[in-house]
């Protein structure tokens, strides 16, 4: 048991979209991702998936039925993604990220991306 | 679906120890809380226990076989209580900080403090 300083472990991270685990809650993972850029719309059908923004800024872009709808997240806000929910995490600039979805979770919903995530 | 402003959730709590749900992830809630003073030693035997500080510094103090372990946490770290640890949240200063527990977990373990928590 000990402490996770989220500063310290982000500052570890050189890549984007690349999320790296820093503690376990339950089965779940908590980890810490840097964002730049877009990533690929995608869902997860079995679980929702949980952003907490701590530094910069993030848009989650999300299908709905009328459209996509823009979510813009700063440090200290979170959202939550519904399951089987399309969405779209993007950041203009980069911005750093707390995450949590049960292990092994596909990034994408794709099974290709559904490896066990690296730990910090 | 919307984002969730931890600050301002926060600025509507008046309380101590009364944990405020502001999102739902999975079966889990998503809650934010202002600690101040000393909280009851308890454990959960069904989780474990998410802690995220927001801001101000908490400690948590830990019951292991060679004594109690305090951990001090300041804005920006978390820590995990694993299930089943006999723990003790505490506070010098007001404190605000984020948890994640399964719905219906009690506050300290104890079933009275089982009921749904306030949602904001």
């Amino acid at each position: 048991m000990k402490s996770v300083s989220l500063a310290e472990k982000l500052a570890k991270i050189t890549t984007h979209w690349d999320p790296h685990v820093v503690a376990d809650y339950n089965d779940n993972d908590v980890m810490v991702v840097k964002f730049a850029g877009e990533f690929p719309f995608h869902d997860h059908s079995d679980t929702d998936d949980f952003f907490l923004v701590i530094e910069g800024e993030i848009i989650i872009d999300v299908e709905t039925a009328s459209g996509i709808e823009s979510h813009t997240l700063r440090a200290g806000e979170l959202f939550v993604v519904p399951k089987g929910i399309r969405h779209r995490p993007r950041a203009e600039h980069e911005a750093k990220v707390l995450l949590i979805e049960p292990k092994g979770t596909p990034n994408t919903g794709d099974a290709v991306t559904a490896s066990k995530k690296p730990r910090l």
